[in-house]
């Protein structure tokens, strides 16, 4: 593949508290607020605690989950006094660090989230373009100390959903596993290294580094599966101590799923696919009890920053 | 010790959802209740759903913390319009299983909880009198998977504040790990597993059994201790990834207490105890970190039930 040139990136925002109840980025964004970090070297950092009334009530959201009120429609629709608040928050962030697809968009958002799953580090990206392939394999490379996954959520930018989707370019870092409402150090190290690792790389991107090409792989979104429900839409069973912190481990035909609550397996039947987000607390309401993925190998080329 | 006659016990309440986003007990009484369990052989069982409210939003609670609302003071409390809603319920079961102290209360009184930390399967007890005591060391003996500890809280019956103080026996069993509003089998299946013990000794102990007597270790809460926290109360330091995930392992002077968001570590100073609910998620808004603990040992006498 041939070299691309790539323009430099002059504002980059940090975001946490998008979920409320997700301590890793509260923490990381009130520490960097605190100590008034506002750039680094080349470019601008904004650090932003994203749903305040959330993290104020440790939940994920308070009316409606921000993280869903990202996409076209909802950040265009019109402001009522019935309005839930994080709609009218996300319309906030979008005016702030957007708008969404517009030039005034800020050239790097990244959301820092948590999981009760143990899915290691992951970076969520809707679209995975050069730059972002870069960053996941730097990151990759200098991150040991748990798996260091890209998950890429194949939706049209219009519909996409969650703040990442505001920047130029964009991704969500989800650790795991982490009970909601609970700061682990660990998991707020690898976090917060990861954060430091990508200001590390813009830097050494803007000022002129040569980042050689490759391939790094990622998991593709194909399905969510529900718990078993009784005819009430009660659930009859959790997931199976075989599948349960196996994130990332392929599942095959005859692989169990789930144990009913009087005793008996349920087996996965269906095509060998990637489990993640297994048993994660907020996809109870959302009827998710875990997701399938497919992996796929993605080429890069070299890559600079443009010269003027 | 001489043996000991004991009366036969014939009324039991199993007790689950106290705190609503605490899902073990919840399925557990759910799934009594579905296969209408009301009976196992000498004695009645009452599987009971305590906070119904908390439990349908999955939130620890309401208006107000429901397992701390059964000391005498409230539980004699006059009810008022704004009176809030788990101290009515506390009221309301206090008549059903209670009351209190008094001759119709239930013999056993057994509260399902779930903790974020790394404390096994915890039998937490007020008094432990010769019935729980061989209760205790008959699980101990019967579950290998996890370890099987007491803690015991040394409060005057009338300031006791949590449900199983309701019944003339009772104790609360609090597994962990789990992260609150999520449900693991393996957690569900240890505490299923004691529940099914607790009826299984209950039906021995009544059919005439004699319990040898002997030994047994229970923690005595010492104190609680807060997170280190700035001049406007915020959080500055995390649990230390040392003292993470080891309840129970003695604490000595000079032992990493917390990390701090700026790196440093801070140490154990004071004299050497248990640690234990290390980084309980509901216990932020408590202002406890961890809490410290002596552990002593308790002997027994032989018991069977009295002969008519």
């Amino acid at each position: 593949m041939e070299h691309v040139s790539l323009a430099p990136l002059s504002r980059v925002a940090i975001c946490g508290g998008t979920h409320g109840n997700e301590m890793t980025g509260v923490y990381i964004v009130r520490e960097m607020q605190r100590k008034k970090v506002s750039a680094a070297g080349s470019f601008s950092v904004t650090p932003v605690l994203t749903n305040p009334r959330a993290v104020d009530v440790c939940r994920r959201y308070t009316d409606k989950d921000l993280n869903r009120c990202f996409t076209d429609a909802l950040l265009s629709s019109p402001v009522t006094d019935s309005t839930p608040y994080e709609l009218k928050r996300a319309q906030e962030l979008n005016a702030q660090l957007g708008p969404k697809g517009g030039k005034e968009a800020v050239d790097l958002l990244v959301d820092l989230h948590n999981t009760t799953a143990n899915m290691g580090l992951c970076l969520i990206f809707y679209s995975l373009d050069w730059l972002t392939l870069h960053l996941l394999k730097y990151i990759q490379n200098k991150i040991s100390s748990v798996p260091v996954r890209a998950i890429q959520l194949d939706i049209p930018l219009s519909d996409a959903y969650s703040l990442e989707a505001v920047g130029k370019h964009g991704f969500a870092i989800e650790v795991g596993p982490q009970p909601h409402g609970v700061l682990r150090a660990d998991i707020f190290n690898v976090a917060k290294k990861a954060v430091d690792l990508t200001l590390e790389f813009i830097q050494e991107f803007n000022a002129g580094r040569t980042f050689e090409g490759g391939e790094v792989e990622a998991f593709t979104l194909v399905k969510s599966i529900d718990y078993p429900r009784d005819s009430s839409g009660e659930i009859t069973a959790a997931i199976h101590p075989e599948l349960q912190d196996n994130d990332f481990k392929l599942l095959r035909p005859g692989d169990p799923l789930f144990l009913s609550f009087s005793g008996e397996t349920l087996i996965h039947e269906g095509e060998e696919l990637y489990p993640f987000f297994i048993n994660e607390c907020a996809y109870y309401e959302k009827k998710v009890a875990f997701q399938l993925a497919r992996k796929t190998t993605y080429s890069f080329p070299s890559v600079s920053v443009e010269k003027d």
